[in-house]
Order: C-alpha cells, then sequence, then structure tokens
C-alpha cells in the first residue's frame, strides 16, 4: 500500500471566502505515486468546509448568499454558543457544505466528472487554518 | 488490493428525480470480489447527489417539498449562476443532500443497516449524467 | 491489509440527543493495529447522524433550535411519509449532518484537528439504533 500525507495551511484575511484546493489536491496525487486508490480531503476545523462543486463566481456568491439565510451570523446573540466567541453559525453552515470529500484515484489520477472542482470554504478566517489530504491505494 | 471501477450513466427525463442505485452496486460489490474494503459511490456531476436513506415514496415527496423551500427553483433571477444557466438551486439541493457516500464492505457484501438504501438524486436532469462507483480492498 | 470491523449499539432514551463516539473510536483504532489507513464511522440507520463539530453544549443545543427551523417535526401531517409513522423531520435533519464521516489514520491514530470530536446525532431515538466502524490500512 502506499500513502501519502500532507496538511495544506492558508490563512483566510476575511471571515468568509472559497478558495481552490484543486491545483494541490492534483499535484499531491502525482506525488503520491497512487495509481488506483481513494483520496480523502478535509478541514481540520470545525468552522471550515471542503467541498466539490463548480468553480464560477456566480454561483460562490449565491452560496454566500444562501447560507447567509440558511444559518444567519447576526444577530449573534441568538446563538448560545456566542459566549466568548461569535461564531456559531460558521459550525452550522460548515454542517450544510460538509466536512471532507473522498475521491477516487483511478490511473494515477483524481477521477472526477468535467465539472467537479475541489474546494476549501472558510466561515470563520482571519487565522491559519489547515486541511489534511490523504491518499492511500496501490 | 482488489479494485473495481465503474462509471454509470442514466439520463432523467424530467428536471428532478430520485433513481435507486442500490441493485447496480449491490451487483457491482458482488462482481469485484472484494471480502473486506469500501466502496465510494459519487456523483460525477455538481447538480446531482448520491445519498442513502429511505425506499419510500412518501418521503421522497417530503425531500421534494424540503428542498424546494430551502433552495427555490424560482424566481431564477434570485441566482447570479443564472445567466446562460437557469439550476443554480440545483447546485444548492445537492449540498444538502451530498456528492458521496462511503460504505463499507464486510464478508463480500455492503455493509448496511436494515433500511440503507443507495439513491441517485437527479436536481437537473433531461441529459446524460455519470455515476462513480470505486470498490477497493481485499 | 489490516481491517477492524465493530457495530457500536446504543439506545437514546429520548427522540433527539447528541452523544460522543470519540472515546470508542479512538480505542478501535488502536485496537485496529493500523498505523496508516482510513476510519469510517457511519450511522446504520437511516435517522440518525455521525458528524464531527465541536464538543459544546451551548453548540449543541443551537443545532437543535436550527435543524428544528429548517426541518420542524410539527405539524406531523405536513409529511407525507408520515403514515403510521412521525418521523419524517429525522430523515431529513439526517441529511443536513450527514451519513458518515471518514477520518484519516496516520501513525496509529486518528488524524485530528485540535476540536474535531466524533459524535452520533440520534433523531428518532427510544430504540436501540447501531454504528459501525470500519478501519481498512497497514
Amino acid at each position: 500500500m502506499k500513502v501519502l500525507t500532507r496538511e495544506l495551511t492558508l490563512t483566510v484575511p476575511q471571515r468568509r471566502a472559497i478558495v481552490s484546493l484543486h491545483r494541490e489536491v492534483v499535484d499531491l496525487v502525482k506525488e503520491s505515486g497512487v495509481q488506483e486508490g481513494l483520496c480523502l480531503v478535509n478541514a481540520m476545523h470545525i468552522t471550515a468546509s471542503v467541498f466539490i462543486n463548480d468553480d464560477e463566481s456566480g454561483l460562490h456568491h449565491d452560496y454566500e448568499v444562501w447560507l447567509e439565510g440558511l444559518a444567519p451570523h447576526a444577530p449573534t446573540s441568538q446563538y448560545r454558543h456566542n459566549g466568548a466567541e461569535d461564531n456559531a453559525d460558521a459550525h452550522l453552515k460548515r454542517q450544510v457544505m460538509g466536512r471532507e470529500v473522498v475521491v477516487a484515484i483511478t490511473g494515477g489520477r483524481l477521477h472526477l466528472g468535467p465539472w467537479e472542482h475541489i474546494f476549501y470554504y472558510e466561515f470563520d478566517g482571519r487565522r491559519p487554518k489547515r486541511i489534511l489530504v490523504k491518499i492511500i491505494g496501490e
């Protein structure tokens, strides 16, 4: 069995942003030498998501508006989690978008559909956060 | 390590529908010869989901109504993604229902609870779409 | 390849509750002897979730309120699934929180971020339910 483990670190300067991880994950699969296997990509922090969807800025704006409607940031007093913190909405939004993706590796490459693109969604940025990439296979 | 990779293709004639993948996945696990391992089933398109829930038509109707409430199709002008397209709601609904499922294989069979049933949820049909099944193990 | 398969059973006395699975999963990874691999933890019932988020009671209360807003239990007559049953909302809530988590194993331990904690979310308790832990690797 071949294995590759890598933590990526990034600091988003805003509270929220969508950041592509696609090129990094593609490169790590190549580096791993795995021909057939699975690639797990997950947020290591609980106020962020890893998800796969369209690389299109209009849609990313739509996600922002939609998630703010489903789990509003303000008023922060509506959440019990918000004592010393003000990020309860981030913990909620992350459940809608998900913690992780598992992607197949076939013939040494990520086995993706035509528009599948791997993203990180930061819901409470302005500090360093980590993403884990774990690849196993042969 | 044993591996099976298979793309399933289907064309849903309506915009939205829930389609069972259960029999196909059960058969592929058998075909793979894997006794112990993992089975990944994911939509390869970003306006569709693979999920596990009840094989009950009343519930499937409830999902339709519920998702339409959470992420309405109309008016399509409410979404920036909808320029040439009108399927922004499909990209949102798919995040609620999920991209993929990972199911254990034990003793040569999918290791499922009594009511777990694997489904595909099409949110923007009327064209061929693919689903990936990737099985790894021994 | 090393494999560990374990079904955990628990009965939540209320309709809904969040229960930690963290210690059990940590112990099973140790028991498996797997140094590098993947750990799948999934609800085997379709009215429950396994998810990773904060071990903080205020946030757990916020999830309760938030999910009840997104997919209310009452009036039960609003759902077609509710003929002999009254748990349609449980099938909906579980889709928001997810069926499963896949966690990397590195150096013989779960590879988790600082606040990641594995939980079971029961949406229709008062009867025995099972959770599956499947560990594969080397």
